[in-house]
């Protein structure tokens, strides 16, 4: 099976698992539920699902075992982007290509969808795991929270919203993005890890340095995308994070040194799952997707 | 010791524990941690941790054993006070006497604070129980995660967020209660006992049973004082919620019948945990404390 079809056949079979999952049978809160499906359930590239099945079936999870953890990172990341999109935030219209969350529904119930999806993700992550042992599943939960907590994903969001109408250093920057992006596709890869059995050790050292670098590559592939791409393949308009004079790795170093730096990080990537042998195929392959996507 | 001292005792050490847990030292994400800590850290009722120690303390745990429940659940109930004071929400600019947390910073960081304020209580939960059995820490954190989703705290929220500028009936305002502030009150009763160890069976069903009832009567004593209480006590406007036409017990039944329905939610708690026999006497002078508040 080639890489491609590996994507899609994750793609729809996540989809699937969300659209199970997610409340829809609640009639006093059809609304919230209503924003909640519409935020999650709109075929995003799955990036972060794909990694934590390609990390947990190449230590030799089944698919199964792995829909926890995968669905929990969907979701957090629908959260992330219903709040990111608030018009105190960076106030977004769209959101690939359909009008975002609050634009869609209202800003109450798209700040409640977003709080209520982090609740649910904790939810799937300690209610399905039913059959793994209880250490693996404490871990996941320690995993995930550290992940978008004040030194992940919130914490990197702060900064970015700190950060807009001023010039950051390169420093600064990868340091947002550590957090803000990098820290829960580091996660992604840890919990697919985790929900194979793998909770520690020289394996999953290897695995976490892998996510840190190919969370990067994957940021700065965005910021060339975000230059280079067009409005309908990227689902946003083309250059709306320099219209809003974000802080980018394109306008900080230029475009060509971005682009050796995404191939850079690819590379220490690769190298860093070296130890894994033969079932570091699927992550080889994940991290050259990473900077050769047009999307 | 009385139980205005057991109260007294609670307030000031569940303060210590905020303040030594709360994040303080990022320098990264100084304002965020900032409007985390003002507003957990502001001296409030501190009901919920109230209802861990006691429900706690009187099944045999000791003070420490409760302070990750206790902590976790003020820190939830504080994120959720930052959300619903949004201008999208409920646009209050003073909670407690004070300026309200996106009054005090902004409206980005205060969705931030409130946001990793959740992720933060998931994290204090798995993280600080180490010495617990697993089965009991899983357990704390599917209590948690549902007390606070669609079909607790968020979708009451969203039912709330729906219902102003209508009436509601009676059965549709209790719906609203039980969920917006019930589930985590019932589950602030429920986490208390897990902690202790109790983590099924009879004794905890007569606790959420006993949750459930005391949530009512604190709610409907909430709107009483609504209405009859001082803005300088209760540290907001004074009928602002009946300003704001919203639903409540004490516009919907009269402030007599309200009085009478909140002294038989307070019987139906103290009746609950009669089974607990000797073991329910700070259980008992906790219910009678929530209707007879004054603030």
């Amino acid at each position: 099976m080639s890489f491609q079809s590996h994507i899609a056949a994750v793609q729809a079979h996540i989809e699937q698992v969300l659209d199970a999952w997610l409340p829809q049978d609640d009639p006093h809160t059809t609304r919230l539920c209503q924003a909640m499906r519409y935020s999650v359930l709109n075929g995003g590239k799955r990036l972060r699902a794909l990694l934590v099945y390609t990390t947990g079936e190449s230590l030799g999870a089944t698919r199964a075992q792995l829909d926890p953890a995968a669905a929990a990172v969907e979701i957090i990341h629908a959260y992330s982007l219903i709040h990111d999109d608030l018009p105190a935030m960076d106030d977004d219209d769209l959101r690939r290509g359909r009008p975002s969350c609050h634009r869609a529904f209202d800003e109450g119930t798209a700040i409640l969808a977003g709080d209520a999806l982090q609740a649910f993700a904790f939810e799937l992550l300690a209610t399905r795991t039913a059959g793994m042992p209880d250490a693996g599943r404490i871990q996941m939960m320690i995993t995930l929270a550290a992940a978008i907590g004040t030194l992940g994903m919130a914490g990197g969001q702060a900064i970015d919203l700190g950060a807009v109408g001023r010039q950051l250093s390169r420093t600064e920057l990868e340091l947002m993005h550590r957090r803000k992006t990098g820290a829960l596709i580091t996660a992604s890869v840890e919990l697919g890890a985790q929900s194979a059995g793998v909770l520690a050790g020289a394996e999953m050292a290897a695995l976490r340095r892998y996510g840190d670098e190919l969370g990067l590559a994957f940021q700065i592939q965005d910021d060339i995308l975000d230059v280079t791409g067009d409005t309908t393949t990227l689902g946003k308009p083309q250059g709306s994070d320099a219209l809003q004079d974000k802080p980018s790795y394109a306008s900080i170093l230029g475009l060509e040194a971005a682009r050796a730096l995404a191939l850079q990080h690819r590379d220490q990537a690769v190298a860093a799952v070296a130890p894994l042998g033969s079932r570091a195929g699927l992550l080889r392959d994940m991290a050259h997707f990473v900077v050769e996507r047009a999307y």
